[in-house]
């Protein structure tokens, strides 16, 4: 019995939806609008204390962190295997994973919320506004994500080192351009969880209709992309979930954004 | 066939260092001044892009980031295993790592430099100084190091957000508490990965002469350290490398920076 708590906008969630159709396991839904504050929930926050999502409940055992999860997935459901065989093709995987977490995850939030989430933020009432503002974030990015959201909001695109987020976000395809030109997958001819933990990332940037970061200049992030958008798996685990309200957002304000976007990614670091 | 790229001072390194010595491994060390720059040296970016430490070379085979290097290890040499039998617990374990590498990683830099490091670069002649400030870190901490560094310096202990950081550490001193209270060692009742992980962590604490953090407050966690120091491999993994001028640093400056610590820890997030 696997239950899962999760929402449709979180690329966290999106990893562990995508593991689990891979795997081709049957899961119960329990969805949180993390935009309204389901996460805060008292019953919620006894299964994850830093108000995040996703958790997982596999036959009662809580196990928590996207990445950590996966992985578990796959050492409790080894039938279709998503790590390499051999260590040193697993070490590669656990680099990109970790990168993933440490420093993808925390650009992600900058990139979504200034090219996006805080024109919502800006349309709420002078009440709800101040609200949003003063409310504490669920611990999903970095511990200064509360201050820095207000810069976001009211700064936008000129908010003190958000170019050097959006390059090193950028730099990333860089990095899966190198390694795609020698190999199928990120770690190696077979496709695994550091293919999955970086899915939902590049997929937020084709949300937010980016797609040309990649596909005139990188061939090899292209072909990879059409690959894993070819999988089953895909559609069900990244598209269904996004509320239609958000992915229609994410499109709109991400192509009035891709100007500013484009000037903070030709700056020099 | 086993080479460590390492240094002293570093708490990745003795991450490392702790787990081959909990393995019985021979290893062969090749040791980089990190203080005088030899990670920027080319034939070392050649094997390690962002000039940190450690690397391991095992036959040959390139293994960065110290929880994949550790994780590899225990994959490769399973003769003493490091990881609980138990999925829940090894999902607890990298749950522990994980959270090292994302938070307490950069609060230890935090805490290093304005307790201890930033004294080193006070006191340095004026040209040097202003190279060592406009210098290029290794991309150890966060992609904001550098301007943090410089706040560090010039600032002290009334950097903004600095004990945010302080209590951040704090706190995972309580989750050890918590976690200690029902189980011998951090994942279970097994020694893991997860032990590894915080030994340099809370050692560091030690050695800057804070044990007031937890000798009188937290039984569960002064006993933990109790046992770690108590097994062979601590002292050559942990103290024996570390400079000797750099051990003195680290509890002269430690020792005068306590009341601004006191401090900072008292206040409210």
């Amino acid at each position: 019995m696997i239950d899962l708590y999760h929402h449709g906008s979180s690329v966290c969630a999106a990893k562990v939806r995508l593991a689990l159709g891979e795997k081709g396991l049957a899961w119960e839904g329990h969805y949180l609008d993390i935009h309204k504050g389901d996460q805060f929930a008292p019953e919620y926050l006894k299964l994850n204390p830093k108000a995040v999502v996703p958790t997982l409940v596999h036959n009662g055992r809580v196990i928590l962190e996207s990445t950590v999860i996966n992985e578990y997935l796959d050492e409790v459901f080894p039938e279709v295997p998503l790590k390499p065989n051999d260590p040193q093709a697993r070490a590669s995987m656990r680099v990109w994973t970790k990168a993933v977490d440490e420093v993808l995850h925390p650009a992600c939030a900058e990139v979504t919320f200034s090219a996006c989430l805080r024109h919502r933020v800006k349309r709420l009432p002078p009440k709800e506004y101040e609200k949003f503002l003063a409310s504490t974030p669920s611990q999903s990015v970095t511990p200064q994500w509360r201050e820095r959201r207000k810069d976001l909001v009211t700064l936008g695109f000129d908010t003190p080192g958000l170019g050097e987020q959006y390059r090193l976000y950028d730099s990333y395809l860089d990095k899966m351009e190198k390694s795609l030109a020698h190999q199928l997958w990120l770690a190696g001819d077979t496709f695994s969880l550091a293919d999955i933990a970086m899915t939902p990332y590049v997929n937020r940037l084709d949300m937010l209709g980016w797609g040309q970061m990649w596909e005139q200049t990188r061939p090899q992030v292209t072909a990879w992309f059409e690959r894993i958008k070819a999988r089953p798996t895909f559609k069900p685990a990244l598209l269904d979930w996004c509320p239609p309200d958000l992915t229609a957002e994410l499109l709109t304000f991400g192509r009035q954004s891709w100007p500013s976007v484009e000037r903070l990614l030709s700056q020099a670091s």
